[in-house]
């Protein structure tokens, strides 16, 4: 059976991420999603160095999530990350937040991308090796 | 006819906000969206006394943010929110996030939250003057 | 008898912005900083435009915080800042951070900034026109 | 030799830290430092569950850093974590940020917290455990 390939991240929550209620604020979920995003691609081969070399640009589209039940300070976290759609010149990654005592799922949420010409800002296809790496990583067999 | 409320809360991108990427990091327009919020209930007379002196919080259940065009760094912005949805214990609220100086629109963006009990953490069913005030705002006549 | 100009920025603590204390977190005073910072820039006329027009860039060498009351969700904040020395390649700045309502002294800080050269990341000297006017501002007549 | 203990904590540049000058933006480097103090404590057996089964809370009093390198996007840190000073109702943490692959010197800090009562939100003495737990540190045989 194809199923995606899922990049786990783990990471603790700080203090700095709280807020009034104690809990996790809101929009730092998104931040947590980019270290799994971030983490997801270096497993592909395509780090920071990847990135740097080359011309393009990754923008975000579209950002959304749910929130189920709330995330603590100190509270260890694993993001879960996999990719959810490939097209010509755009990506969708799809996230579950989990904590990591008990498997509580906290949230789950997605990001669309499109990658972009980093000269003129303007959506471009994606090269081969990111293309075939993202499919890939879409349809691993398990 | 009947159109929704629409506040608008003005505020300046600060460095703080931005990303290496020179744009405003994606995850703070949820921020941005917060403030709209807050500015909002405070002009249905709902600011941070109303909440002080009640039992209720309100809990994100659900965020989504479309990215059309980069806010920068001093950019001055403009945050349209208006009230989409009112149900028996939670509502939504909509967002535009739109650039002052030429009115082109950055984001748009929605945010579902649901009124809880603080001692039980449970939803709850807004109260009269809560559930007015937004249904009023909801259908305001211009 | 001189004394620097201060300049005054107002700003709203957001729920962003406050910790599972219930209060500001401690890194976010430094962002006040920042808005007190730019603010102050730009009443010297030397706003975004000027920078993105140079080859300088402004960094941050030095940041200090003294916190002598918490601020809190919703507080109405002032940012007093002011010029505090000024040197060939670098110059520091003031703040205080009080509660409108009271003028209760919230915290003070200080930071100090190198002017680099874009292309080198070297310090260069203040050209005449930053130089001056921060000369000027550290000692206004009043 | 009596020298102090050091933590060291690791953590890697997330893109939401960075600004527009393609850094890791000033203030930051205060929420590396209370990744670095939360491992501390950790590390002495003071972790959440002491301050959460204690009528305790840390405020902080004084927060500095000098910054001596940038640090960019993903980069791994390492926050070497020290205690400084020890009082009767208050204590002083040093830290350093260093690149971990060059050993670069990146920024030095410190930060002075008071132990407060969280019913009285007054400073209150050290108790036992934690006073002795820090003396030990500032002073480890090596």
């Amino acid at each position: 059976m194809c199923t995606p390939r899922v990049v786990e991240s783990r990471l603790r929550v700080r203090y700095a991420e709280t807020d009034a209620e104690g809990v996790v604020y809101y929009a730092n979920h998104f931040v947590y999603m980019e270290v799994g995003r971030v983490n997801f691609f270096r497993a592909l081969g395509l780090g920071r160095d990847y990135w740097d070399s080359s011309d393009f640009g990754i923008v975000i589209a579209e950002a959304s999530c749910r929130y189920h039940a709330p995330a603590r300070f100190d509270d260890l976290l694993v993001i879960r990350t996999w990719v959810e759609d490939v097209r010509r010149s755009s990506f969708a990654f799809a996230y579950e937040i989990v904590k990591d005592e008990d498997g509580c799922l906290l949230a789950d949420g997605r990001t669309v991308q499109v990658l972009v010409n980093l000269r003129t800002m303007r959506p471009t296809r994606l090269p081969p090796e990111v293309y075939d790496a993202l499919c890939a990583a879409a349809q691993s067999k398990h």
